[in-house]
C-alpha cells in the first residue's frame, strides 16, 4: 500500500553536469510514476538535482541528512529527516529505499552502493564507468548498469514489479 | 514552505488505553491542521495510535523505525525510514520533529524528552504525572504540560507560531 | 575473561564540583579494582573527572565521543572511539558498559539512564535527588541509589558478582 | 600520548584463507609495535584473525560490533564496543582508527575503504586485486597497495610517522 521509495544517490559537491542533468530527469520521471524520491537531502549535486526534478513533476521528496539541522538542506526536499549521524546516515538512505540508483559515482556513493548490495537491495548504476562496474561485479550480481534516466526507470520498474 | 512535522512519542507495548486514545485523537487533529505526524513507526502503542488517527483525517505519516526492515511496521505509516539504529534512532525522531509531544511516559519516551529538551526542541507533555513534571523541571523550561489532545494542539500551535 | 567495563555518566559543562569530585574518586576506585572506565570522552565535567581519577590509579580509560575527531577529547582517555553520532552515541555508551553509574544528573545523563534501564543494564545513581529517584522508580527497579563513591563501588561489585 | 590505533578491516564469513592468514600475521606485528588493533569484533574472518594474532603477541584489541550484545563476539577482543548500529558502525571503525588496513575485499570492506578515503584517513590495501585498485584510484590517492603483512606494517609506519 505504501508508495515505492526510490533512493537516488550520487556525488554532492563533486557532481559533474551530466550527473546532475540525469538526476534531474530521473527525479522528474520517478515523480511522474507516483514513486517517492529519497536522497541525502543536501542542497548540492545529484541529491539536489533529483529532488528538484521530482518537485517539477509534483512529486514527494524525502531528504535524509547527515546533519542535525537544516543549514544545508535542499529547497526541493519536502520531508527532512535530520539524523546527525554524519556518513553513518548513508545506511539509513539504503535501508529506506526500495530500489537504489547511483547516478554517477564518488566515495560516498560507493559506500552506499556497497551497503545496498550487501543488504540485498536492488541497485541501478546510471552513467558509471567500466572500472566501477568491474569492481562491484566481483561481489554481487543484483544490479543493472544503464546510461540514461529512461533506462534507469525501466530498471527500477523491473525491480519493483518483476514479471514471472 | 515545508509542512511542520509533529513528533508523537509515547509508550509502545506498555501504553495504557488512555495514552492510545489521546494519541489517536492527537494524530487526527495534527492531520486536520495540515501538519505531518512523525512517530517511531512500530505497530503498537502510542506510535501506532497516532499514525492511525492521522490517516483517519487523511494526513501524512512518517515512521522512523529502530529496525532494518518492515517486520513491525504500523500499517498506518506512509513513509517508513528504516534506521537499523535500535534505540539510537530516538535522536533521529527528535531532530526531525519541529515540536515533540510525549503522550504518556516510559523509559524510551523519557530518553526522547531528555534529548529533545537538551537539543532545544519544544516539548509538550500530554497526560503525564507530577513526578515526571518535577523531574524535567529541574533541567529545562521549554515544555508545556497538558491533559487533553486539544490542549496539546494549542500548545503545538503556540510553539509553531509564537505571537509577539 | 574480558575486564568489566563500568560506564560513568554525568553532566558535562553543567557538572557541579560535588559531581566532579565524586566522579574522580569513583574513577580512581574503579581502576584500583582492575575494572575499565568508559565515559563520553570529552574534556569536561564528570566524564573528564572520572577518566582523570582512573588514570591516577593507573587504570585504562575508554571515551566514546559524539564527535568525529579529537577536538574536545579528554587528555585522560586512553582509547577514543569517535562515533560522529551526536547524542545518538549515548546508546553506545550504555550498551558497552557492564554497569552504568550516573554521577549527578542532567538531560544527557537522563537519556542514558533511561536507555540503560530500558535495555536491562544495572544502574547506580550516585548523588541524585529524590525527584530523580521518584521519576525512574515509576518505570524500573534495577537500580541502586547511593551517596558516596565508596557506596557506588559496593553497588557495582554486587551487580558484577551477585552472591547467591 | 595515546597509542596509535590500527583498524584492520576485511571480509567476515567470506574471507579466504589467504586473507585470514595475512590478518593474523598483521595483528601480531601491530601488537609487537605497541599499537592497538581495532576490528569489527565478530568471531569470524579477518576481524577474528587479526584480533587473535594481536593477542598472541600480547597486544590490546578493540572490537566495534554491529550488535547490541556479545552473541557473535570474538574471544580475542579485549574491549568490546557494542553499537547496535548494524552496518552504520562501519563509520565508527573508520573514525576511530589512525590508519585503516583493508585485508582482502568485500562489500562491507568496500564501504569502509570508501568512507575512510572520504574522511581523509590513510588506507592500506593488502592483498586486493587490480580491479579494486583501479576503482578507488578514480577518487582518491591517499592509499598504498601492498601484498604482504610486512609491507603493510611499513606502510602503516610511514603514515603514522611521515619523514620530512
Amino acid at each position: 500500500m505504501r508508495k515505492p521509495i526510490v533512493g537516488v544517490m550520487g556525488p554532492g559537491e563533486g557532481a559533474i553536469e551530466a550527473d546532475r542533468s540525469r538526476a534531474k530527469q530521473l527525479g522528474r520521471s520517478i515523480a511522474e510514476r507516483g514513486w517517492i524520491v529519497l536522497t541525502g537531502g543536501r542542497n548540492t549535486g545529484v541529491m539536489d538535482a533529483a529532488s528538484r526534478g521530482a518537485k517539477e513533476a509534483g512529486g514527494l521528496t524525502i531528504g535524509v541528512l547527515p546533519s542535525a539541522d537544516d543549514r544545508n538542506l535542499s529547497e526541493a526536499v519536502d520531508i527532512a529527516i535530520f539524523t546527525d549521524l554524519g556518513n553513518a546516515r548513508n545506511n539509513v538512505n539504503i535501508l529506506s529505499s526500495d530500489v537504489v540508483v547511483a547516478c554517477g559515482m564518488g566515495l560516498g556513493t560507493a559506500s552506499e552502493v556497497a551497503l545496498a548490495l550487501k543488504t540485498g537491495k536492488p541497485v541501478v548504476l546510471l552513467g558509471v564507468n567500466s572500472a566501477t562496474v568491474a569492481f562491484f561485479q566481483q561481489f554481487a550480481s543484483r544490479f543493472v548498469v544503464v546510461e540514461t534516466a529512461n533506462e534507469a526507470i525501466d530498471a527500477i520498474e523491473s525491480f519493483l514489479h518483476p514479471s514471472v
